[in-house]
């Protein structure tokens, strides 16, 4: 039997975290203030614990991680990197392709990753409560899932417009025991303000940042969570790409190129971070982040200092952005939907040593049904867009007849997603591509620092 | 780190399936035709290929699993074994609460284990087409995923109020490029029957059965296939027992009693049955199935002969049955809904070999939630049934202070169920237990033979 599986043993799930930092070329830009000054560490001990402030702002490559943590890990890590070969007869493709299944997680994304050590390290700190934010669904979800397992009080304020079309995901968290809110509320400043203006608002993910930043920064008795974007959540997912690394290696195979679907950028610094530590030291692999062309922030955003959230609540981090404002457009399914990135990954993108593409969304359901099709599990749609960018590369490979390694991470099933699936058989989907003067327009009210 | 998970490796992949006829006191009761008298095999040809219809009737103990679908169970199998460490804390029992899960492959419940072999064969006879029901949809996407993967195509009679109420599992059949018809259909003579007495019919699984069989026998392009009940099924899912066997015996532990939902006898048959050779070589070992109280087949309906379908349609066997023509009341979330139930598991209840146990459905659903709290997976209401009487053995246990080892297995994930704990966590569902006199009714309708 061919084997299609490659498992790694429950003593394998990786001991350290692996911190990027270290092996950049150059140190990542600083936070700055309101008043346009680097911030210290201490500006964030409002909303959150010491210990991942002390990971956020470590350049240590090594870092450990906790072993209750860990056991939790072990309810469904190390998660299966599978050898495509259904895919690739489908495509008639001569490349090797590869994925690594975060759905297998009982919130059903790659989230949990990071909200069980988040939820540990507020726990080991006395914080009881936690507020946060979700957007699709699968960050809520996941940080729900956490705080029940630690026994820490969770609110989510979830974008209206999810919290109306996404019903099963709001009682998924209510089944974890979590409270959520359909943002904006009239619970925080933020929302009010938003609501007096356009009292029919549906939200947005800066919104809902903007709100739940608010809370915690207004309690005593609460933190705040973040699903991605920052240093010490990108760092966590390196869980991923270290246990593909070490998949790879017992199969004897190593990527060519490595592909992720990038929002705020945790899935894609999850997978391919660990493997930058390769490229940094001389090895030859592509790492490719993958969005949507309705939300293109690598592609055809700023790189400035901007705003984490709508309200201008949060530090100033220098970053690919379409203005802290942008709100995109409401036919996208599926997550992705967010103005900023990672700072890490933008300098990396901006240094030239991550690449960006934007892929369309009837092209990214097209693939997500073949990928279905050919290998049973049916992906999130911000899954597909890096099975997308993967099949077009694997095409490339059928032309040119080269044997390339590729590999993807598959970060979520599409269980939760089935009404976009359903819209898109329906052929209610459009692609769309954001016009460039309401970017430019939105680029102009960025920040002056 | 405690381990949580026992795995097992993609080459432990049981080589063949474990047929319990083998080991059982008495050889199975006959099916008989509408003359009263005992079918042979031929007289299922018109919609079974052979293969299938010598499993069906065969008495040998091994059957061999063929290569190909080895490699498709790969997919997915061997899957977990758990150690219930969370919900053993969450309990307070001295309890040592194990759980298979099966919710890991990619339709999300057992069913793949036999919907892929049932393709193969089709494949491997030449049917290039296959008709099926499905009720809560577990099935139909199971068959999809099996016919999509073997080029078959598939048509799904939906049981009219799921097509309704879980349109997500008919994208999911849809993804997977099968057809699906809500049930009854003006397409076959029993659905346009049923219509004409009650246009507003919104169906039961003996009637889905009906349409999905009279379509088989009347093309000669097309058979059919059925997702649990007949004596093939069964064996194809003793897989999990199987596997199951393997990993108590890598953790040096055995189960004292086994719990698994019954409905049509798939899921328990096929984590118990494997345990019965122990039991009939003198091992200790309670096996007990678990039904809801709303469709009380085991523990309130008569061991006789009765059709499998509401048409009359299929062939007499002999099982605990409700009558052919109950259809369960419509507020039991889930699936569990068969007014029936397999030959084996029936003779086997009647011979006492195997228990069998009702249990309410509120009762049902907080132990669900208790398991989606403490062990992190949220389970399909029909999964909860099984985890019900397990808590139920447990908080025993906690009152005698014994350890025993309980097992269950959690058949599947509830992703597509979340609409009923909605109902459940805003007060809509009830207890019900059918009126005896109903019951009596019912069963004074069974056939005469």
């Amino acid at each position: 039997m061919k084997t299609k599986k490659i498992l790694l043993d429950e003593s394998d799930i990786p001991k350290q975290w692996y911190n990027v930092v270290a092996d950049m070329p150059n140190p990542p830009a600083p936070p700055l203030g309101p008043d346009g000054k680097p911030i210290g560490p201490d500006a964030l001990t409002a909303i959150f614990p010491n210990a991942l402030i002390e990971q956020e702002v470590s350049a240590e490559r090594w870092i450990e991680i906790p072993e209750e943590v860990r056991r939790i890990y072990g309810m469904w890590r190390p998660s299966p990197l599978y050898r495509a070969r259904g895919l690739e007869a489908a495509l008639g493709t001569p490349a090797r392709i590869y994925y690594k299944y975060e759905g297998v997680s009982p919130a059903g994304s790659h989230k949990p990753n990071t909200s069980v050590p988040q939820a540990y390290y507020n726990r080991e700190e006395g914080i009881r409560r936690i507020s946060t934010e979700t957007g699709a669904g699968q960050w809520g979800c996941a940080m729900a899932l956490a705080g029940q397992l630690f026994g820490i009080d969770v609110r989510v304020y979830m974008v209206k417009v999810s919290y109306q079309q996404k019903p099963f995901r709001r009682s998924m968290i209510e089944t974890w025991g979590a409270e959520v809110l359909a943002s904006p509320t009239d619970q925080t400043n933020s929302g009010r303000k938003i609501l007096a203006e356009d009292p029919d608002c549906t939200g947005s993910l800066g919104l809902a940042i903007s709100e739940a930043v608010e809370e915690a920064a207004s309690r005593d008795d609460t933190n705040y969570a973040l699903g991605s974007v920052l240093n010490h959540v990108l760092l966590h997912q390196t869980v991923i790409g270290l246990e593909a690394k070490a998949q790879f290696e017992k199969v004897g195979d190593y990527p060519d190129a490595i592909f992720a679907a990038c929002g705020g950028g945790s899935n894609f610094g999850g997978v391919a971070f660990p493997f930058f530590a390769d490229k940094a030291a001389g090895k030859e692999v592509r790492l490719v982040a993958v969005e949507p062309s309705s939300c293109p922030t690598l592609t055809r955003g700023h790189y400035a200092y901007d705003f984490g959230d709508t309200a201008g609540l949060t530090p100033l981090l220098q970053m690919y952005t379409l203005g802290h404002d942008f709100i995109p457009p409401g036919i996208h399914a599926g997550g992705l939907r967010y103005h900023g990135d990672s700072a890490l990954v933008s300098q990396l993108v901006h240094e030239g040593l991550v690449e960006a593409v934007a892929v369309p969304q009837l092209g990214t359901f097209e693939a997500g049904v073949t990928f279905a099709r050919s290998e049973g599990i049916i992906p999130a749609p911000e899954s597909s867009h890096a099975i997308r960018a993967t099949i077009d590369a694997a095409l490339e490979c059928k032309r040119t007849g080269e044997a390339k390694t590729l590999f993807f991470n598959l970060s979520g099933h599409g269980h939760f997603d089935m009404a976009a699936y359903d819209d898109y058989f329906a052929g209610k989907l459009h692609d769309y591509a954001y016009p460039q003067e309401e970017i430019d327009a939105a680029l102009a009210r960025l920040p002056k620092v």
